[in-house]
């Protein structure tokens, strides 16, 4: 617990309340000036979770966020642990050592409050509003490929001391509810009749397709084990186009606080359903520019993988520090691990496009939908396109193991934009 | 911290000091009487890690279990901490509840002596020494297969709710050095020229051939990530035939202060291959009977895989209570759900399968060889069944995946067990 916040109850903050609340802060003064009177504070949370303001002052502009003790977009009756900030915080702070630059930078933590002040990002915005509106950003491949290789690798024992993961691994432990409604909305409410569902008007019959395909659930289930699991790095945990913020030029990673040890393929593997289901939702946003603006996405999709298996394989070269594949057995030996590392890099691989097409089916049957397709309000349409992406989510969750590369992935893609299934 | 200890440094116990010292716990004077002076005391650890009392009085018998701050087997230059103990205590109380009658009933726990008091096995004796004189137990097959398959099954979340197995697993992630020397002694140190290793003279090319697949050592490794990141349910983390008390008609499981979380597979896939280090090890110790023993063992291992499966099974349809594989999205929608539980058990095979033939190739290349061949007299000799076992293990590990059953496995064995290779 902070200085400031102790013997203090956790209070939501207020536009009104804000100034008094954060004043004598330093790195909050520092930043925006120490008079509160002359701040301006403007709420602007728009995600599902939590309050968002931005603090701007006579010496510039910061960022607060708090969580609430539910889940906004639910409300009061679905609590839920003001503990994520605290997770949120630990996760931001490792993102920003393993991938300087990724991140916002933080001035201040305070726990009972739940709430991280950092830095504003401006003119950035949410990707996903430039993916609708049909806006490249330069070097978005290579930046979150790089990400997710960094984060990956050196959240993993493949770098880090084993001991520190293990406490590592025991921290993250506790963020159990919010873990928990990834492994209810992403792996398994789409296959049932779940409370909280909603699905455009005439998906009828591909949802019952989809539910009718216990195999395909198998493995949907058999991933959320491997989810669950399996705590090979520290990941994002939520990294779909609404957890970035971009310019023309640039792109940040925000809002971590689904944060667990996971599977490497995760992160990654989410990231590129959010770029198919912008492909997909594509013909009812673009007009002449269609084919290029869809092309430019899948050349995102394989850029961030080509990204991804460059730094992986350098991070491989340069700091394979940790108790797996140790030199000792390879190099030292005079042999390659360049197999031992490509076997790997397939399996994440595969696990990628097994999350993708989990992914790609929970925004369209669970809660949660996302923007790309909502916005369709021509709603026949909206279901068309919806359908391609279910169904490539289905090809993709039944044969993650013989998709060869991102270049098939694309082709599998162009083939599914193609088809008119309803 | 427990009330005796309270303000109380750890010291090791002796012969001399344990009536003193454990005077006056009750439910050890229940057992053994209340007067200390009538206490027959023996230190008989013959293990690698612990000493091991036997307290014998007028009311009866009692094993004390003591951490020692070290690696008994190697000396005070190999520092280990107490805190083993905790775990090992945790770990019973789970075994006991998840297989009863399966693990010595505990008596006392005391964390800062590191120490429990536990029930006496008599007249059971060590598993592998029964083995080696070729005395069959009745019923072995079936008492360990269920004890792995209910302490998998029961670890996990197919059955455990989920909030309470990543609060387990965050208690155990605080064992790092007690897995840290499975992570090196088993998975890691067999295949380069590690300070603590040894073997069998004449072992030389067998030793280059393995340490020369690049291959093989990928997919040990693999395994290894496996084994460090996949929390799947509550290890044993030990088990093999040292760790197993057994009468005529009854076998007991000791020592699980190597638990971890890990995956399903890793209990059966050792216990398997200690079975088969016996195997491979009694031409040196039979006469007229070898043959009829070593078809005993081999059924032993087909009978503990059919035990585990049709427990597994059993569990599956009666106990599935946990956030995996829900009812919601099989039975509650009239589809079965026995491909996907099939689907899960090939996995669980695979992995024991590759976690068998490494822990065949520690047990004769690195730290803590196993009685079964050490005892062998004749080095020639031995190092010839070694060979077998070696290269077993060789096909195992890089074959895991098409090894069809356990009647594939024991044909796999025949077969070595035939080959003069040295």
């Amino acid at each position: 617990m902070s200085a400031e916040a102790a013997g203090t109850e956790y209070g939501a903050l207020s536009v009104e309340t804000l100034g008094e609340r954060l004043s004598g802060i330093d790195r909050l003064e520092e930043r925006v000036g120490a008079d509160p009177s002359l701040w301006k504070v403007r709420e602007v949370g728009d995600g599902n979770l939590n309050l968002v303001f931005i603090v701007e002052g006579p010496k510039g502009t910061a960022i607060v966020k708090q969580a609430l003790p539910y889940v906004r977009l639910v409300g009061d009756s679905w609590p839920l642990p003001l503990y994520r900030a605290f997770y949120e915080y630990h996760a931001l702070i490792r993102q920003a050592e393993r991938d300087p630059g990724s991140v916002p930078e933080i001035y201040h933590f305070d726990e009972a409050q739940a709430l991280i002040v950092m830095e504003f990002l401006s003119p950035h915005v949410i990707l996903r509003r430039k993916l609708i509106l049909g806006e490249q950003v330069g070097g978005l491949a290579e930046r979150l490929g790089l990400f997710c290789a960094r984060t990956a690798f050196r959240g993993s024992e493949l770098s880090m001391e084993s001991g520190r993961k293990k406490a590592d691994v025991g921290l993250f432990s506790g963020n159990v509810e919010i873990p928990a409604i990834t492994e209810s909305l992403v792996f398994t409410d789409p296959y049932f009749d779940a409370e909280m569902n909603s699905h455009t008007p005439g998906l009828e019959p591909i949802i019952a397709t989809l539910r009718g395909d216990a195999r395909m659930k198998a493995r949907v289930q058999r991933m959320l084990m491997t989810f669950a699991s399996n705590t090979e790095t520290m990941l994002h945990g939520d990294l779909h186009s609404g957890s970035i913020m971009a310019t023309e030029t640039e792109a940040k990673v925000i809002d971590p606080e689904f944060v667990q040890y996971g599977p490497m393929g995760f992160d990654i593997g989410m990231l590129t359903a959010n770029y198919l289901m912008a492909y997909f939702s594509q013909p009812a946003h673009r007009g002449a520019d269609l084919e290029a603006y869809q092309e430019w996405l899948l050349e995102v999709i394989t850029g961030t993988f080509a990204a991804f298996k460059a730094e992986f394989a350098r991070l491989w070269r340069e700091e394979r520090t940790g108790m797996l594949y140790p030199a000792a057995l390879f190099e030292d030996q005079g042999q390659p691990s360049d197999e031992a590392r490509d076997e790997l890099l397939r399996n994440i691989w595969q696990d990628a496009m097994a999350i993708c097409g989990i992914e790609m089916h929970r925004r369209c049957l669970s809660l949660a939908h996302n923007a790309d397709f909502e916005e369709i309000e021509d709603v026949a349409m909206r279901a068309s396109l919806e359908v391609r992406n279910l169904m490539m989510g289905r090809d993709l969750i039944l044969n993650a193991e013989t998709i060869a590369d991102p270049a098939a992935l694309c082709d599998m893609a162009r083939a599914y934009n193609g088809k008119d299934v309803l």
